[in-house]
């Protein structure tokens, strides 16, 4: 038996953690909100999801055989320790209001690992702004928003994605914020879903990239202040998408000064 | 523990099978090549691979726990009826002197069954020139070759493909037939493999496609007349091309008069 | 000066043309759609493109400055003589009703001129399941539909490609046919535009791929009924993609026999 | 008559330069190598190009009708103000050296301008380590080296692109320094040139990619020791990539807060 894939689940956790609604309602009123936005994007989201969408993600994913560890910013090196990344086949990473406070250094690390050592990465939600995302994907990864609590339907584009596993022709979440094209990303390597939303917009939800011997993909669904993480057919995806991610143990990458193969006379 | 994923190894049978050997002879010399060339092509195939090539390839599958059955050209139905397809994960397909042969009613069966049911195919060497693959592809497939026993050396170029499991960065066959560019395809969806060959050229010899709900890989290696299925590195990519190509299991595809999900009014 | 892009534009002309009339709707009631169907698929239609399509975008393929010439179904050779292929740099292709009307001789002959000749080929709307692109696509080339008259958003999604010249970031067709996902045809090149449909559908509306020396535009507006081959944008995208897909006279595909480069002692 | 296109042909010319020679050879030789060596990429490169490499380039695009001026490392903001920027289309790119002395804000500046103002970028040779390149490519862009004057043969893949257009299906640099796989960057939207080296190697050396609304190019051939950029093949495909990276004035990318398109309600 081959041994269970190890999984790292990466949040931000700070809209969901009281110690640090002070610094999520400054932020979210510094960007202009109102003081009812900020209530919702603390208390709000802590109602959803009491201890944290990690633990509603890691909870799911040992459900499913993985071998599932969590980690946060707050904690010392982000909770992303080389021994952690030692142990660690797949990262998935949840962020929003404190990207800015990833440590460049962490950033660096991570990226080896995808670039370098062959980890996945699974980037959800508004972890598109992440400077993991940015920096792996080489532009802005700016996007649309609107939040109006409309339907999204998600169609799947590429029936024979493993990603696709299970799933039907298309699933709504009732209620999300709307990400719309543009979304400055690269072509992806793969489509596997493309997102309607009920205000007219479109939106490439499911986007899968190879970067040196690492894999990467982005999940759209999962707005912190409604219960997306806990609809089925959004746990299936982010189930299928760390099987498609483990590492393939393929080659190491030998770069540099190279002796000829054959006679060069 | 999911069931074992099935094989069907498919091959022409005809240039290994004394049976078949006065045709192939014909059919070599009125291409124009020698009488020696038409030996080399029947009786030293045979030398070869006595029990034909497919027998070869499902040993090994077989080894690695795959549920693996073989048919040929010569059966009834080329050895493709519904029941074997209905019992069919992954079609591997070699053919070379009597692609003509093969039956149009089972070429459009092996096709409707990748498209629509999503089961993989796996295309070995000169089978680029068979039915199946051309239709697939929608282009010539047509390549530059050359029979000169001279050495080919695969470079892995996409290192965090599951195909790529498990091998060196590079590996050689010491002495194979030429394949060149233009190789009359479309741009493969991933390209894993590109070759390098002692006489100066260059060729995508590991190609990865999707068609519908299945997924399709053509792999170059393999002349007839050379050990090549017998190449550890050769069999671990047929291996590991049969994992990925395994159906998905995603959303069938649904075409056809659509009511609308959202109120037009 | 550069020698204007010769377009040749070809239409079925069997909606539009009262001489097909009863072709047209007996061919509509024996799908099983009314008597008004089938007057809307005929004199509704020629109200709409009195002269035909084809004459609607010749008219202003010619403005562009384009060497523009039309050839229709019911013409000797389709209108694709040899001869007028030899004078056609890129060719745009409507059908619909009589798919099947089509000669195997002048698809092979149309196929051929893309993938070894370098012809540009643009199929608009239910030109995706003619016999020249099914062909050259490999898939089933169906999807879904609806007649409904609703609203069509296309987004586009790759704002450096040449086919998005001059276009705002979206455009409307305020009533159309829906065509939905899943759209069976291999991931394109470039994905240009994806479609928003109001009664909750998405559709991969404009794709580029290469064919062997040619290129190959696959855009989705122009339902028959309706006056969309009319419409600024329309028009628009139809001019950059003559621009795109006219030939780039790079090399010829030279197959077979291949002495070799080097030396192989 | 369309106005020409405007190109910046930017060089860091620090090999070329007896100004620059003493850092240059200081360079060299911290990194391991011979005196001699040192003299070779000074010295030797300035008899190859007495005025720069990038005289060399411009003089070949002012020759096609492009309106070109040049930019070095040395000038004030390396020669690319905004003022300059903004009068140009495409900008190509040679470094090696002094990759670290390019000013991290004219590499954000650089990025924005292809990124969201769709300015084009050709990459040359050892570019492929500049800042601007790692930054829009999000790997390390690492390779195989080995300088020991061998051949290489560069195969036209892609035979309908317009960076293929006047070559013939494989063109020769007699002595180059060699670059092998792995070559770290994403795979290319589009791959055009696939290498062959004497050595044994192959190199994806024409590489294709749209970044938001801006196009870059990736070609390999261009030592500086050797007279490469005179030769005509080499600069037929700078120039069909100055035409194909020009900008497509397709529409701006608006990001943000997005009122609903359709009704909510």
């Amino acid at each position: 038996m081959s041994a269970p894939i190890r999984v790292t689940v990466w949040n931000e956790f700070w809209h969901e953690n009281p110690r640090r609604h002070a610094d999520v309602k400054s932020r979210v009123m510094n960007y202009g909100f109102s003081e009812d936005h900020a209530i919702r994007a603390t208390e709000g989201v802590q109602r959803v999801y009491r201890d944290g969408m990690h633990k509603v993600i890691a909870d799911h994913l040992s459900q499913q055989g993985f071998a599932v560890r969590v980690a946060t910013l707050d904690e010392p090196e982000h909770g992303l320790s080389d021994a952690v990344l030692d142990d660690t086949d797949v990262l998935t990473w949840w962020g929003h209001i404190a990207h800015d406070q990833v440590d460049d250094e962490i950033v660096d690390r991570v990226r080896e690992r995808v670039n370098m050592g062959g980890m996945g990465l699974i980037v959800l939600h508004s972890g598109h702004y992440s400077k993991i995302f940015k920096t792996l994907m080489g532009t802005t990864c700016m996007l649309k928003t609107r939040e109006a609590d409309e339907k999204e339907r998600l169609w799947v584009i590429e029936q024979g994605h493993p990603i696709a596993r299970g799933l039907p022709e298309y699933f709504e979440i009732p209620q999300t914020e709307m990400y719309g094209e543009p979304f400055d990303v690269p072509a992806p390597d793969t489509l596997v879903f493309v997102s309607w939303f009920q205000g007219g917009e479109v939106f490439r939800s499911g986007c899968c990239y190879h970067r040196g011997r690492g894999k990467v993909f982005y999940f759209r669904p999962g707005h912190e202040t409604l219960p997306i993480y806990y609809q089925p057919e959004v746990l299936q995806v982010i189930t299928n998408a760390v099987r498609w991610a483990a590492p393939a143990d393929g080659p190491e990458l030998i770069f540099g000064d190279h002796p000829p193969l054959e006679n060069l006379d």
